[in-house]
């Protein structure tokens, strides 16, 4: 979950760092560092805290050398601190190491080198690297480090640089994204993309397996073994600009104001008429109509995602889907074979966990769909095929247009399913479709209509706990709306089907608990008013959220958002809207950090 | 979710109303409330809060008249208040009501009977039903009620006392529990047994759409119609002591450490050599071998077992699972068929979305077994084929014993299927059985060395939010162990799959957020570790569980609770018993009413 970033060039190594390092501050930022190479030394500087802190520590009066590596940190192994950010240096400080990903069997390697007489002042698994090359330092970096590698379990993308081998950086990747940057005369190495597309958009993907040799003059690609690698040049098409603020106080602001657009470009391409067209999906209507049972298997809101998916597939294809959560899914020896299509959700396609899902279902057989949001990621490139949501660049660590757009994913991926089935009426078909072409601009409704949600914020400031209540689809997006309020404004936010309250967690419903209830889906409107006057008989303040034209919800309850109305099965794409405000305005009040909540990075690249 | 009671005889009335509420206050206790016919009027007392209100409000010096009614309420519409509390009169108290269940139609039928001139006095959909027979009375009580009837939808079990008709009681029943009790010329009528079981062992059984006629001479039952109905003498053989505490503080901690004997019970008849016998399951071995499917259907903490369930079939069976909540499973349409054996558990076999599931399930040709606690019950009569869990009356609103031997049952049923489509090695089965066989002595075991719980406990007293996590069947049980802790403590806490926590809520996760880790699991043990590191490094206090000679864990937590050694399957039988405890302890630490929380009924007869 932490960011690397390399140069070697022409220009001063320092502000090409820093400039990399802030655009991977979403990847994690509890503290960060860099180490340059100067005549026959390693410097470093390192700051527990925000990129910021770093920026103050090396001041304007920095080295101006122009070789050197970078690294901002989300703690796993080691709490937040100096000593355990990264770059790590070996015992005599010949050699610098940043290091993204665990390795698995640092504790063994750690106990081993002890022995050996070497001494660790970080709780660290990083730290293990540079002693390791420390040690098995003979000739060159390149051949110890292709030796190292050997040595190691787990995952990791690595960037090491070496006083004995001063124009050299030696990187190398399993199960940790990296990209390299080829400019004139100067060379990046990064996590991702953003990090160099200030200076580059001539880039090589790196995949699992290979090791980079980037000198002044150029770039190699090997495998572990030192074979030399053939590498595709990819040129990045997309702007920089487009991953700012444009004038919001935060990204997540920014981001959900963009939904209406982002819907608009997910679906564009995709229907034509009254028919769904994936030409991205290279399945025959055989293939499509072998498929005996569906998995969806994802992480934190694309699971939600995946639950919505859920209703979606079984009510229009009839077809069994099981959503599973993807650090389950891997170890517990799913039911999957070759009839079995496996879809995975994830909006980096990095995600650490859909990952091993990904590569275990198709182990075993299976087909796999992604729906991800960055073109080339580790997933995208995995599965078999893509549906991209085209979201853009998600920055906040709390996701909103890459949900919404998911969801419009799964709704294309079901009406395609039963399309091809014929499990669907043409009208109940022509139906969905009006209904998703009307979505982006009742997206914009539901936006231009919001500005109570701000009001209604303040009342969220001095609470604790809040519930989300809904039966089915109503049920799967209030996850989604707990989810949101828990992660940026830490009010522990529980979601509930509605009907199950009353078996025990209608202990805790007070006038202290306010009550989001969800009740756009008709068919079971009635229960649900029960279930709303069951926590209004305990005292909760009740916020509640329907269509327009729903009757008799605004007698039972403290205050009513309205939503313009849609098909029951497309609701959660416009109810996820007022709670992502509501979630992003208490933030806001409560005087938390929107887009960096505590604790959390964008893209978990771990288990 | 209430309890009603009736009474005509020779004695004075309002004793024996008392007595059968006292033995009902856990069907609800948010008030109660008599009403006695005296001479030519009806009186009534009724009291917000606990019985003994209610008690102290009747005095000593109470009427001494032989017939009336009674009441506890948890209520579903309009708040807790004397008011609101049954028993309901007309406008001129001609008739008095007491009523279980929910008047689905009342909002319409109480306009139509204001604009009749007909004034009320409650927020309740009950007090319709006085008013009713008000409107509709013309010659004799019996078809009046009659009348009334076929103008309600909704639940109820009803009970009405006129004083036109000052020799008659008039019941009748749907879809809400219903006794009668036949003594010597004197008749009762209740919601569940234990009511009536200091008067008489002489009992009917209602069924769902019954009426009764009680008299002194004697008990007429017909249907909605007046067509008159032979019913068969239930003569109830268990203990009314053994409903009682038996030394203990609270019947939730008796029910813990009545455990070990429940498992036993629940095992003794089912095992012979290394084979399962159900003699109480009704299948062929061709029907065993006929389903693809399974669904699991049950509510609260049922449905935790049901989970854990999944697991062991799907490990042992190969033959996929699929639980639901059962006020969801109602709504959705699921995909059910002839080839579907779904698992419907409920402790008091009277939960009403259960109820509601397994007769859905059923009119769509699937195979029910009922996993219930309770002989008669409901879901016993209407399932195909029941596996009791011998666990006797559970008494706590917060389930114990009944989730450990619905666990058991889960097992059973999960060996029975696979040693009939022969799916698991006869090793393996034998392994399992001898595993089962071991329970009862190291749930002892646990109880037995839980002395250090009580202390741990004290630590839990100020706090307001706890997290409870675990991978595979431990997150199962671990949901359990969060849903003990919230409803009997209010403590919000909640339970999460330990590779998700990083999806956005390790944002709440502070130093006042204790953390309860379960790592039993060992095929996913190190990745559980792993995912220690990452709420430590937050500063969370964390208490692992894990089994004996499991190493570490104690390296990385503040506290290890160790359990003796079982399969992994069977882990969570004996891990949820020290979560019970924490629970129970910090109740008590925190001043809480144990065995009846805030807002919470035992048996939830509504939806």
């Amino acid at each position: 979950m932490c960011g690397i970033v390399g140069y070697i060039g022409k220009r001063p190594a320092i502000p090409v760092l820093l400039d990399g390092l802030k655009k991977l501050e979403y990847r994690g930022y509890d503290s960060a560092g860099v180490a340059v190479l100067e005549q026959d030394a390693i410097t470093t500087c390192k700051a527990v805290g925000k990129l910021a802190v770093l920026e103050d520590k090396l001041g304007t009066d920095f080295s101006q050398t122009c070789i050197g590596i970078g690294h901002t940190r989300w703690a796993t192994h080691g709490r937040p601190s100096d000593l355990n950010a990264h770059p790590h240096l070996d015992t005599e400080a010949k050699f610098a190491v940043v290091h993204n990903g665990i390795i698995e069997n640092y504790i063994e390697l750690k106990e081993w080198l002890v022995e050996q007489g070497h001494t660790f002042v970080s709780e660290t698994d990083t730290e293990v690297l540079p002693h390791l090359v420390e040690y098995f330092y003979k000739e060159d970096l390149v051949t110890t480090v292709r030796e190292v590698l050997n040595k190691l379990k787990g995952s990791f993308a690595i960037l090491v640089m070496s006083r004995q081998d001063p124009d050299i950086l030696v990187a190398a990747r399993k199960d940790s994204p990296m990209v390299v940057g080829l400019g004139e005369e100067e060379f990046f190495v990064a996590s991702d993309i953003p990090a160099i597309l200030n200076y580059t958009r001539k880039t090589y993907i790196i995949e699992d397996g290979e090791m980079v040799i980037l000198t002044k003059d150029g770039v190699e690609v090997t495998d572990f073994e030192g074979k030399e690698k053939e590498k595709q040049l990819y040129e990045v098409k997309w702007d920089a600009v487009a991953a700012e603020k444009a004038g919001y106080d935060h990204f997540m602001l920014k981001e959900i104001y963009e939904q209406p657009r982002a819907l608009r470009d997910t679906l564009i391409s995709r229907l034509e008429d009254d028919r769904v067209v994936l030409n991205e999906v290279d399945l025959t209507a055989e293939q499509l109509r072998s498929f005996r049972k569906i998995f969806i298997v994802a992480c934190g809101t694309a699971w939600h995602a995946g639950l919505v998916g859920k209703t979606l597939i079984e009510r229009w294809v009839r077809l069994p889907v099981e959503v599973d959560i993807a650090s389950e899914f891997r170890y517990r020896a799913p039911l999957v074979d070759e009839h079995t299509l496996v879809v995975v959700i994830s909006q980096s396609g990095e995600t650490a966990d859909t990952l091993a899902a990904l590569r275990e279902a198709k182990r075993n057989g299976a087909r796999i769909v992604a729906i991800t949001n960055v073109v080339g990621s580790s997933v995208a490139r995995e599965a078999h095929d893509v549906i991209y949501t085209w979201a853009g660049p998600e920055i906040a660590v709390a996701s909103t247009k890459a949900y919404t757009t998911q969801l419009e994913g799964m709704a294309l991926l079901g009406l395609y399913l039963a399309q091809t089935r014929g499990t669907l009426a043409t009208e109940k078909i022509r139906e969905v479709i009006a209904a998703l072409r009307r979505l982006p601009a009742q997206a914009q409704e539901v936006l231009d209509e919001s500005e109570h949600i701000k009001d209604l914020a303040q009342s969220f400031v001095e609470i604790e706990d809040a519930f989300f209540i809904g039966r089915g689809l109503d049920w799967n997006v209030a996850m989604e709306g707990a989810l949101k309020l828990k992660e940026i404004s830490y009010i522990h936010a529980e979601a509930y089907a509605a009907g199950e309250l009353k078996h025990g967690t209608l202990a805790l419903i007070t006038d202290k608990t306010p009550v989001i209830a969800l009740a756009t889906q008709i068919d079971v409107y009635e229960k649900t008013l029960s279930n709303i006057i069951e926590v209004r008989a305990r005292d909760a303040r009740v916020i509640g959220i329907t269509f327009k034209g729903n009757k008799d919800l605004d007698k039972l309850v403290d205050r009513v958002i309205y939503l313009p109305e849609t098909i029951a099965e497309l609701a959660p794409i416009l109810t996820v809207i007022p709670m992502q405000l509501l979630a992003y305005y208490v933030s806001v009040a409560r005087g938390c950090d929107v887009d960096k909540p505590r604790n959390l990075a964008k893209s978990v690249t771990v288990e």
